[in-house]
């Protein structure tokens, strides 16, 4: 098959490669109805992370199962399955607390920008839908795999509830749909952090109150003074960068909650700093597993719409445009069809 | 009168000091009845910490209200009283999340190693007991104006709950008490990290289960043996150092919740870590405002002992001794009687 192999910064290539084959009796193979490029994706093309050897990449995935290892008893062939980046074996203890995506046995699912996908424990990693979706469900049953369920666990992380104030650091994709968690959790206000009029579009759809296009400094002393001085309640930084989560440690209330869902790139939080902002602090790789059911069903009712942070869509053969895009910001977020 | 005042490492001084006065309508002066000394002391006192000028000492006192300002309206002369280490309006909107110790107007209390004491917004600040206590209660009562409070924000924060293995780093007052607090809110197992058997005898006393005496990776690889590689649900750091934290972070499990309560010293978290650890992090100084009314009403009715943590009791003149056998550890904690 034709698949998406990363050589090195810049350097994305669509090239022959094995299909892949049931290696595990808990592996499924799936044919891939749709992948994406992953903001995550772009750390490594821009060489800012380290990956070894030629990586085959796409981690967020939705397609039909091929073929199912002889141990697999919950998924069959022909459903129409989603999964998260990490495999995970939804029985651990990590996994019975809701954290999949720290599973005792987690594996990083790689090689989704492709027709075909392994999976690794398919009966704990996969959900099938009720039935074959429509084409115009795909975008967002895509989206679940990975931003919508980072974007929901910011959201939870954060603590956001009926009535509170929460603020939206990052506009890339699962900051837009951390907004559109927020408002479903209830939240009374949410400030959309963006200085790009398409995505600040975007935020208000999916429900931002208000937009603030300032960020560092200047950013927090806006949210203070929006908040009457006090702080708002709940703050999720959806980027992962130093500027960002000094910005949300500093925007939040004393008793108030931070979330971070992006992989933090060289940040450093000065303990002083943290015991006197009094924040809660949780974050880490979103246990979308946990939220699969849910957001999956949100879906299904189209009572959300997450695949509107798709804005570019194109052929997989296509892939390298798309992550030029999306470095240059082109794009809010690239789907790829095999 | 003569009080305590700091000149620079190693050098605290009694001496001869104007009594304070009424300075605002809504100050209380008290008459000490007990002060002790705390870890967080120990910082200026080791010249680790700045303080500028000479620095009148003390944060943790119960007295008698020897007089109040015009607009004092709950706080009468002549009640028994206890205060934390920061007064606070307690109706700004911090003081009515439960975060006193973030009070937007908050003052710290300092120089109450000394016979009478200045206590800003005193009807905010002070809790009366029910009536004047016996001389039994005295060390207990002083307790909660500080290291009782702080052990309970520190079982507070980390979500100690009925059932829960709790983890307490740091053996001081504070880590002492927290083991208490973790008892208290029903931990199931109580694993208290120290290696002074002195101190591991009043933990055991306190409700520890366990005893860890390792440190560092080690300490950590003991804690991930004993919960079956899970880690812990809930980790106590009661120290503030680099180690301290890195441990209290390492030992959680996913989902898990860590709280920080000492003032943490150049203490850097590196993001990624937190990030993986997918820890719940909260700490701060305590607001032990919020939990005042609650802990005097369990040391009056004698339901908790914290006093205990009391292992050397000196009369006010003999400061000096006390800041030295709290910096040898040859004390826990030290009482100070003016």
């Amino acid at each position: 098959m034709y698949a998406t192999v990363l050589y090195g910064a810049g350097d994305v290539r669509f090239e022959d490669v094995p299909d892949p084959i049931i290696q595990q009796p808990t592996d499924a193979i799936i044919r891939v109805t749709a992948a994406c490029v992953c903001g995550s994706d772009l750390w490594p093309w821009r060489g800012i992370q380290d990956y070894g050897q030629p990586m085959p990449m796409g981690h967020e995935y939705c397609g039909v199962v091929e073929e199912v290892g002889s141990a697999v008893t919950s998924i069959r062939p022909g459903q129409f399955v989603i999964g998260s980046f990490f495999a995970s074996d939804n029985t651990c203890p990590h996994c019975r607390s809701g954290y999949q995506s720290s599973c005792q046995n987690r594996e990083f699912v790689g090689g989704a920008q492709a027709p075909l996908l392994r999976v690794p424990m398919a009966d704990g990693t996969l959900v099938a839908t009720p039935e074959t979706p429509g084409a115009d469900l795909i975008p967002s049953l895509l989206a679940v795999s990975d931003v919508m369920g980072t974007g929901w666990f910011a959201a939870d992380a954060a603590q956001v509830r009926p009535g509170v104030t929460a603020v939206v650091v990052g506009d890339g994709a699962v900051g837009l749909l951390a907004v559109l968690s927020a408002r479903l959790m209830g939240a009374e206000r949410i400030i959309a952090m963006s200085r790009h009029p398409a995505r600040q579009a975007i935020a208000r759809q999916f429900g931002a109150t208000d937009i603030v296009d300032a960020r560092g400094e200047e950013g927090v002393a806006i949210i203070r003074d929006m908040t009457k001085g006090i702080g708002a309640d709940s703050v999720l930084e959806c980027v992962g960068t130093q500027q960002s989560m000094d910005q949300a440690i500093k925007a939040v209330r004393p008793g108030g909650y931070t979330s971070f869902v992006g992989v933090p790139h060289g940040v450093q939080l000065r303990g002083e700093e943290l015991f006197f902002a009094h924040a809660h602090l949780h974050g880490g790789p979103a246990p979308v597993r946990r939220y699969l059911p849910d957001l999956i069903g949100k879906v299904w009712d189209k009572a959300i719409n997450p695949g509107l942070v798709f804005d570019l869509d194109l052929p997989l053969s296509q892939v390298a445009d798309a992550y030029r895009a999306m470095d240059e910001r082109r794009a809010i977020k690239a789907i790829l069809r095999p």
